[in-house]
C-alpha cells in the first residue's frame, strides 16, 4: 500500500520554459527505459518475489522511489511548457523564424491533447507499453534486467544534460544522473551477491547434462573476418569456470535441411500440384 | 551482406504433432526476449557501433547466428502444426474431450492466418515489435542488455523444456540452451573486459563533479521495514570503489511541493476562478 | 514523492490456486480500463494541474490508492498460480481431461515468461499501453474520464464476481467494488461542483458566438427510421439550457462534394492523365 | 448497412495549404479521441446493444454521422497538403528559415508514405488502434464513455481553433465545435434518462448486499495534507443517496502484509536456499 | 457522407450459440486482414485520390460496403455469444469437460469487456490497429495493396468455412466468400486498366535512367542450391518487357565494408580509447 | 543458417551529414513498407512453405538479400548523424535560424537513445511491428502481398529521392530503387506462374458451388453517382473468366434487421425493463 506526500524528490524548476526540451524529457518519463519502465520493472518484480524478503523489499524501496521520480519529471515537463507558442508556424515564421522552429520542434500533443501537462509517452509521442517491462521470478536474471535499465537510462540522461544549457534542468538531471549511479551499483551489488551463490549462468538450476555441452562453450563466427577472435569470449576458461571457449572459424550447420509435409486441404495453402 | 545454406543450426523435429506446444514455442520466436530480439538487438548495436571492430564483429557473429534461430523455431513451429485439427469444438467435445481441449487451447491464427506456419508474434498472439530492442551506441549498456536477454531466454527455454516430455522438442531446446549458456559467457566477458577499462557505471565519460554526489551512495529506503538493510547494497564500498553505501531509514524529500502556474486561456484548461 | 507499506490495502487469498482465473484477473490490473489506467490517468492528472489545489490533492489521494489496487491483484495472480500444471496438454489429456482444459485455458505466458508472477497485461495478454490514459488539463473533461472509467471498472469487477464461486476471490472482488462505488460518487461530486459553476459544456471558455450554432442541438438522424426521436435529446431545452434540442429527420449534407487538385510530380502519385 | 454521398457534411476549405497544421489535425483524426475513435466506438456499442431500441438507434445515428466527420477532416488534410515543400531542410534554410522551419514540422510521411493524404494516425504519427473503443453493453457505462469522448473532443478542437488564423480551417472547426456541443448534449440527456431508472453507480445490477459496504462512502487520504477534504465529496450524503461521505484522513490497510508460496522448481525461479 | 439502413447486408443468424467460434469471427473483423483494415484502406485511399473520379467512386462503393460487413460479422458474434457460460472452469470440468474446454477456449474479454459483443479485436484478442492500412496517393499500388487484402481475406474466410458444421455461420461466410470473389475481381479489373496505361512498374513516372539499371533485372540467388533458377523469374524477358531477367548465381557485395566515424563526446558512446 | 560478410550489397555513403534526412530514412528501414518488413515477410513466408521448393528458395533468396538493405541503410542513417547537434533550439535560434530548424526537425531518440545509429521504427519514432508482415501458406495470395509492399516500398524510395540533392544519398537509392524494379518483375513473374495453373482467385481450391454465386460478380454502387460504373469492374467478364460482370446502381439490403436476445443477467448489461 502507498502514500504521497507533497514534497517533490528533488526541485524541477527551469530557467525558463523551453517547449522543444519538454518534448525531450517526455523520453526520461515514457520511453523505453523511462522512469515508467524502471517503476513497473522493480514493482512487478518485487510482487512476484515469492520469498527473498530482502530481496523484495530492496525491490519495493527503488520501485517507490521511481513513482516520485515521474512526478519529478512530470512537474518539469508543466513548467517547461509554461506560455507555449499557439501560433501558427507560419504566421510566426514571418516575423520571428526562431520562434517558427519552436512550433515545428515542439510535441503538438502538448498544446493540443495535454493542456500543457506531462504526458505517459517518449519523446516521439509514442505511448508507454508494458513490453518494456521485465520481470520473470529469477532474480538473478531481473536484477540483470534492473542493471541494464539503469545504464540506459542514465546514458540518455547525461545525454540531455549535454543538449541543454538550463542550469535549473542540469541541476534536476545531475540528481536524476546521480541516483542512476546508486541504482547502477546496488544491482551490481545484488547481482554479486547472487553470483556468489549460484554462479552466472541464469538459470542456476537447470541441470548440465541436459543441455547439448558440445556447444556450450563455442564462439561460431558467422561473419566473415575473425576481428572477434581477439577478445576474451574467443579462448581461455568460460566466465562460468565450467568450459573453456573455443573459437569455431567455420561454423558448420548442425541440422540437416527441413522438408516439410504438405498442409491439409482444409487450410487452402497452395495445392500440391502446382509446380 | 547476408549468405543462406539450405542446412538448419540444428535439428528441428518432433516426435509428434502438438499445436497448443507451437503456441507456446511462439515465445521464443516472436515473444519480448525471443529470437527476433536478440537478432535485431545485435545486428543494430553492430551497425551502430562506431569503431571498436572486435565488438561490431562479436556482434555481427552472434546476431547472425540468431536469425538461423529463428529459422530452427520456425521449422518446429510447422511440424508442431501438421495436420492441426480443424474441427469445432463442441462437435469434438462430444466424441473426445481431450481433442476439445487442444482446439481450445491452440492458436486460432495458425489455422486461420497463417496456414500452419510460424508467426512473428509472442504466445498470445501479440506481434513482435521493436520497442524490445536496446541499442544505444555505448557497448558496456548494451552488453548489459544482451547479458539480460540472453538470461531471460535461456530461462524461458528452460521453462519450456520442463512443460513437455517430447524428446524430440527436448532434444532441440538443449541446443539453444547450450547457445544461450555460450552468449551468456560471452556478454560476460565482453563486460568484464568493458569494465576492466571503464569501470562499472555507464557511461564512464560523465565527469564526476557534475553529477549531485551527496546522493550517488544513499539507499533511500522508501518502504517501511528494513528487510533492505541485509544486502551489500546497504553498507560498505560501493560497487564502482569511489564511494561508501549509506542506507537512509527515513528518507525526506530533497525538493519543494510544486506550484504551477495557471495555463495560458488559449489552451482552455479549467478556468482559475473556478473552485 | 510517495512511501509504501507492507501491508495489503485489502487481503487477496483465494481459497484455492485457479490458473484460469488468474489469466482472468489480469484484466483488472493491464486491461483498457483496470488498475494501471486509473493509477496513471489520475496522477498525471494531478501533476498537470496548474491550480485548484482542492482537485490536485483528490487525485493525488485517489491515484496513490490505486497503486495499492495493483498490489492487491497481483498478489491474487501469483496465489492464483501456486503450482501451476506444466505439464503438456496432449499427455494430460489421457488421463485427466478438465487437467487439459486448464492448460488449454491458461496463460501461457504465466509459465514461460513471468515465472508465476503477475504481468502488466490484460486477460488476452496485450500489454498495458499508455493509450488508455486520458488528461487533458481541464478537469470537468477528466473527471468525466474518471467516471467513466470506475464504471467500466466496476462492471468489469462485478462480471469476474460472478464468474467464480471461490471465496476469497469474491471477498477481494467485494473489495474493489465498494471502492469503485465511492470512486463513482466522488467523481460524480466532482463533476457537480465543475458544472454547478461552468456548465455542462467542456470547454466552458470557448465563445458561444465563434461556433456554428445553427447545429448545435439538432439531432441528425443518419440511420433510417426514427426509434431515436423518441429519447430526452430529442426534442425539448439542451441540457446545457441554452438551446432547444431538434430532430432532423432528412439529414442534408452542409458542404459540396469535394474537388481535390492533383499532387505534384515529385510525389509519383497516379499520373493526372490515366483514366 | 450503410450508403455514401458525395457531399461532405460540412465545407473543408483553407485559405492556403498548411502542411504543418495537416499534421495537427491529424490529432482529431486518428488521436485517441478523434473520429476514428468515436465512430468505432457509438458503431460497436449499437451492435451490441441487445434490445433498447431507442439508444440502439441513437448510437447508430451519430456513429454514422462521425464517419462523415472523418471524411471532411481527411479532405482539409489533403488540401493542407497541396504542394507541400520536398525540398531538403538544409538546402531551404540557407536561403528561406521560414521554409526550413516548415520542412523540420511537417510530418514527413505526408510526403513519403501517404501521397500528400490523410493517414488514419494522430498528431505524432502513432497509428490509431482500437485500444481507444469503449463499449461494454452496459448503456450507462458506456453513455459516459461517449460524453468523455466528445468532451476531449471539443476541447482539442477548441484548442485547434485557437492554433491557426486560417479563416477556411476556423470555419471547418466551428462546424465540429457545434456537433460536439450537440454530442455532449444528447449523452448528457441519456445519461439523465437512464441515471432516472438505474440510479448513478454502475452497474445498477449487483446486489448492495454482496459489496463491502463499509468502504463503499470513504473518502481515503493516501497523500499528506487534507485539501482534498474541501470538496462535496469529503461530507454529506453520497451522490448515489444510498450512504454519507466520510473523510478517513489517516488511512490503515485493510489486509495483512503478503507472504507467497516458493515456486515449484519447473519453474526455475530463484532457488529457495539463496539468501 | 454517409447513411445507415436497419437492415443487414445479408443475415447473419448461427444455427446455436458458440463462444469459441465468437473468438475466431473476431479475426475477421479486427484481424490484419479484416473488415476494419479494408473499410478504412478503401476509405483513405478514396479520401486522397486528388483526380480519377472513376476510380475514387470505385473505393467509396466498396468502403462502404466494408463498413456493412463489419457489422455483419459484429451481429454474427453477439449472437454465437448468447448465454455464453460465466461458471469457473474448474467447477465446470468436474461434472463436463467438453464446458470446460469451451470456458478455456473462449475470449475472456466477451464476458469480462465487451457484455457478449463484438470487439474491434483480432482473434487473438490484439486491437485493431492503422498500421495495417496502405493508402499511398498512387493508385496501381493500393490496388495490388487491395488485391492483397481480398485474397487473404478470402482465404481465411475459407478456413473458417472448414473449421464448422454450423450451417448458419456458413451461410453468412458463403456469402462474404462470394463478394471476395468479386472483390479480388474488380481490382484486378483496375489494375488491368491502370498496366495498360502506365506499365507494370511502381511508381511509372520515375525516369528509367536515375535507378542503377545494371541491377534492375538480375535475380541475386543469395541462397545456396539454385532451386530458384527454375523459375520465369529467372531468365527470358522481364515482366515489364524492358529488360532481361538474368540469374545470378554467386552474388558480389556492390559496396565496401563500412567505416564509421566515432560519435562525438557528448554523446558518450564508448570511448574510442577502449579496446 | 545464415552467414555474414562484411562488406555492404551497395555503397552507402552521403556527401555530408544530415540529421533531417536521417529522420526520413528510418521509413525505409522500420515502416510499414521498410525493409524489416520485406525481409520478415519473405523469410517467413519461405519457413512455412511446404513443399514448391522453387517458390521457397525464391523467397529464400530474396528475404536474404533484404536483410543486407537494411545493413545499408542503417549504415547511411548513421552517417547522416555525424556530428549531429546537440545544442539546444532556442539558443542555437539566437545566432542560427537554420540551425534551430534542423534541431526541431531531427528525431531527438537519434541524440538521446541510440547514440546516432538507426534505430527499428519508422521516419515518425513508431517501433517496427509484426503486425506489418503477411504469410499465409498461400503463395498466390503472399507473392500479391509481396508485390505490393515492392510497389509502395519503391514508390517511397522515389520520392525520397526528390527530396534530397545529396548526390551520395541519391546514388545508394538508386540502388534500391533498380532492386525494387527487380522485386516487382520476379513477383509479377511468380504471380503470372501461379495464376497460370491456378487461376485468379484465392484460394483457387474452394468448390465454387459452395459460395454464394449470385453475388459473386456484382458491383454494388454503395455511393451516390455512379462514376465507379466506368471501368472495366462494371460490365463484360469477369477477370477469373467464370462470369459477367453487373453494375447494380441501387443496393438492396440481403438480409433482414437484427433482432438480438437480451444478455443473462450474470453480465449486467443494462437491464432490459430500462427504456
Amino acid at each position: 500500500m502507498f502514500y504521497h506526500i507533497k514534497e517533490l524528490a528533488y526541485q524541477a524548476k527551469p530557467e525558463r520554459p523551453d517547449p522543444v526540451f519538454a518534448k525531450k524529457i517526455q523520453e526520461l518519463i515514457g520511453g523505453q527505459f523511462g522512469e515508467m519502465s524502471v517503476m513497473n520493472q522493480y514493482l512487478f518484480q518485487a510482487w512476484g518475489t515469492r520469498k527473498h524478503d530482502k530481496y523484495r523489499d530492496l525491490l519495493l524501496d527503488t520501485g517507490t522511489e521511481e513513482i516520485g521520480h515521474i512526478e519529478l519529471l512530470a512537474t518539469m515537463v508543466a513548467r517547461l511548457l509554461d506560455d507555449a507558442p499557439v501560433t501558427e508556424l507560419e504566421t510566426a515564421a514571418a516575423s520571428n523564424p526562431a520562434m517558427a522552429a519552436i512550433i515545428g520542434g515542439m510535441n503538438p500533443q502538448h498544446a493540443i491533447v495535454s493542456g500543457l501537462g506531462a504526458m505517459p509517452k517518449d519523446s516521439m509521442g509514442v505511448p508507454w507499453n508494458a513490453g518494456y517491462v521485465a520481470a520473470s521470478g529469477n532474480l538473478l536474471a531481473d536484477m540483470r534486467a534492473n542493471l541494464n535499465a539503469e545504464s540506459q537510462g542514465r546514458l540518455q540522461a547525461v545525454r540531455l544534460y549535454e543538449q541543454t544549457d538550463d542550469r535549473g534542468i542540469k541541476d534536476m538531471l545531475s540528481f536524476l544522473i546521480a541516483r542512476d549511479t546508486m541504482h547502477q551499483n546496488q544491482w551490481l551489488a545484488a547481482i554479486y551477491e547472487l553470483e556468489q551463490q549460484e554462479g552466472v549462468v541464469v538459470p542456476s538450476t537447470f541441470p548440465k547434462h541436459l543441455e547439448k555441452t558440445d556447444v556450450s562453450y563455442l564462439f561460431l563466427n558467422h561473419s566473415m573476418g575473425d576481428e572477434s577472435s581477439k577478445g576474451r569470449w574467443a579462448s581461455g576458461p568460460s566466465m562460468d569456470g565450467m568450459g573453456t571457449f573455443q573459437y569455431v572459424k567455420d561454423v558448420p550447420p548442425f541440422g540437416p535441411a527441413p522438408k516439410l509435409k504438405p498442409a491439409p486441404p482444409a487450410e487452402h495453402d497452395t495445392p500440391p500440384n502446382v509446380k
